[in-house]
């Protein structure tokens, strides 16, 4: 059922082609219009209507997280393959909920957000069908989350935000790693003033996935392999950068001014072609091509004088790292290779960093950790990423991650493309909140007056994750 | 006898306006005259005669440390206090060693070039005075070994190069790090290709060296602290660079092109100033000055097209961490927060640790690294780089750093300052070897005929370090 890589790129110049326009930042008339998306308490829905486009290798795991929420229900399915969507129903099916409306083909998505009724549209798609879709989601009248990033252009970013202010629909990035344990206790820490004023931060995504990418069976069409032929920069900042920047308040009392990107030459993704087309014709379209240098830093530099470091690198034999570094004037923590939390020149004893977890752990960690380990998916981030979503969604509350935090987070992709190009140029930011990162304060961490939202039932499947 | 800050800003001037000149890389007489330093082997000397200068914070330690090398006779002691050379000199008479002749005073050091017959002129001055005695020290028949940096500013640098090539005297930056134990692991295990190609390292001086640089009685006239305030940029380079730097064969076949530095803003020195002002006077200089910012990250390109991250904080409450990580197209290792080595997703196992220790220590260390640890510096580094050093001139074998090496680690603190003074803006890199980075080749680990040198004594009383 794969289609041939001709139709795949026809597909993908369709998407390219849906109008979307760079707003000027001397529009005034669509600046007056604009409505503020940080903070923003939409209407309270009852029972979330769920619809999960894409059911690769992310949508599957989503579909059974959100099975188990109480106050969600998953209506409609879609992939551009049937036989996907079909498997996708045995996740509901098997757990005695009803079949969601199924739909397929190239333009299943379009006929799904026109016939049903949605309140909230999950994409799992490859990468550069995030904000086309997540734009047609809310224009359609459901909020949207999409997986990371929430677009690949500066202008289609653009474009998501835009249309979320204007039609009040949330357009969240579905950051699961802000949603770690060890990231929700530093959030906290940082917030509770342990590590003084931050200074410099880092994030990484470090994944060995060189095998993953060359696999025949993995992503559709080999399309993640195609991306680290077609783009040169951080492919892959959010997972990074996320954390750090809710830890930064970035958005929230500073703003990303702008960066500079350095990339290595590629030294593996070329002779991993050569080697397998050797033994493999399938291989051979993927010789000689200039493929993205296997390891990207960027720095950025906010409002404040504060440093971000971040790096991407999915080729090199080494162990996976987020690097999820927070450095301040009066305590320091890192979470790769292992976690380490420091308030001077030690990092603190085991037990000392287990008081920590128990003071400092917030209220939905409390919650619904222990459930989240149950459910799975990274460890219980996605679980309570997911549950804190539908949560937010039920009580009318704001989402943790506003459209501008996907947004400044999804643009290092672009930026770091167009730095790397340039010799490592610097680049700036735009800023997607026009101005009102100056007065939009952090979002809330407490559960404020949600916290009513079950579990159906404990799980007996899990869902293997092959990817964070 | 502390000198007022007028003198010492007098003799810093007096220092600057040495005559040194950029040479110009189309002066065809001088390129033609040009003398390659690399792998050069000097002519061998029996009885090394050293003069140590500047007896502050490294350089009674280095006093003690040459002092049990058989083959080497400290023959004078020089620093601008006469008490200081009075103090080093019972190193060598607890020892049953000979007094060595004194100098001290503004042009002690002076004095004693245009006195006394060396082979060696060791220096441990504040960096401002590093690169005029080495020149000095070459000029008057000597080889130089100083302690890090090389020089300041990429003209001074040349000045260096240059004096050496016309002298054929050795200047060897001291970076002691070279010699440290997983480094020297690591070098040797990248030489015999247990990481494949490498593709991206990581160096750094993050020591928070805060109050020690607010110390009334610590470095002389408060040097390093108005070297904060005097530059903005990577300030400490080497001890990052210079290890991964040997591991990249950088002036040996491959070589640094350019760099972006970024920087934060000061969150602690200012800060610090007017806390210790409040109670003490003697800080009221150093209220409302511009210190450098707190971190420094540095992104370096190659020739090759590998990449270099280099790190600097002296002020942050965080674990010490020089970071030494290197990436392979095979494998991986970092040093901190503790030494770990991957051929793939996962680190080997302490006795796998242990088993590449056996096998890959190179012979330096196999033979002198225990001693190396009984006389101490740095847990040892410092004296296998005195012992080499030494054992080297006496053998007449190439030294492990050579010029052209210290001047490109050295210059990335004038490089990066300039880059972070203008926004990150991409800088070139010097090319010090004019085109010999094509065919020099690396080092040779091996003693190669050397090893002959002893060990006078085991010690007995051990110098504290305050200061890597």
């Amino acid at each position: 059922m794969n289609n041939s890589r001709r139709d795949f790129l026809k597909k993908a110049s369709l998407l390219s082609s849906v109008a979307i326009t760079l707003p000027s930042l001397q529009n005034d008339v669509f600046a007056a219009k604009r409505f503020n998306m940080s903070g923003y308490a939409a209407p309270k829905i009852d029972k979330v209507k769920v619809a999960v486009i894409g059911l690769g290798m992310r949508g599957p795991g989503a579909v059974d997280r959100i099975s188990y929420i109480e106050g969600a229900e998953i209506v409609a399915l879609c992939d551009r393959h049937a036989d996907r969507v079909a498997k996708a129903q045995t996740i509901l099916t098997k757990k005695g909920l009803n079949e969601a409306k199924s739909y397929s083909g190239e333009d299943g998505w379009k006929s799904m957000l026109k016939n049903e009724e949605l309140d909230l549209v999950y994409i799992c798609t490859p990468w550069e069908y995030h904000a086309p879709m997540a734009i047609e989601a809310m224009r359609s009248g459901a909020h949207a989350a999409t997986e990371v990033p929430i677009g690949l252009t500066v202008s289609e970013i653009w474009e998501v935000v835009k249309t979320s202010e204007e039609t009040k629909k949330h357009c969240m990035m579905l950051e699961n790693c802000c949603y770690d344990f060890f990231e929700m206790l530093t959030l906290n820490m940082t917030r509770q003033g342990l590590f003084g004023e931050l200074v410099h931060a880092e994030g990484a995504y470090i994944h060995d996935l060189l095998s993953l990418n060359f696999n025949k069976n993995g992503y559709d069409n080999m399309w993640r392999l195609r991306e680290n032929m077609r783009l040169n920069g951080n492919l892959y900042p959010t997972h990074g950068i996320g954390p750090v920047a809710q830890c930064l308040n970035i958005n929230y009392g500073d703003k990303l001014n702008h960066l500079v990107a350095m990339q290595s030459a590629d030294f593996m993704m070329g002779d991993k072609a050569r080697e397998l087309a050797a033994e493999d014709s399938f291989y051979n379209e993927f010789v000689g091509k200039n493929f993205r240098g296997n390891m990207d830093v960027t720095l950025i530099k906010t409002e404040k004088g504060k440093t971000i470091m971040l790096q991407h690198d999915v080729t090199s034999p080494r162990p996976y790292s987020r690097l999820h570094l927070l450095s301040g004037t009066k305590g320091f923590a890192q979470k790769y290779p292992q976690e380490g939390i420091a308030f001077g020149h030690s990092f603190v004893k085991k037990e000392e960093l287990d008081d920590l977890y128990k003071k400092y752990t917030p209220e939905l960690v409390q919650f619904i950790g222990e459930q989240a380990k149950e459910v799975g998916g990274h460890g219980g981030m996605d679980f309570m990423m997911d549950w804190r979503l539908i949560d937010c969604l039920r009580n009318g509350l704001p989402l943790d991650q506003s459209v501008y935090d996907g947004a400044a987070w999804s643009a290092v992709t672009p930026l770091s493309i167009d730095s790397v190009a340039k010799n490592s140029r610097t680049v700036d930011f735009p800023d997607f909140t026009r101005g009102n990162w100056k007065t939009n304060t952090p979002h809330d961490m407490s559960l404020n007056g949600g916290g009513n939202t079950g579990i159906r039932a404990k799980v007996e499947d899990k869902n293997i994750q092959l990817d964070v």
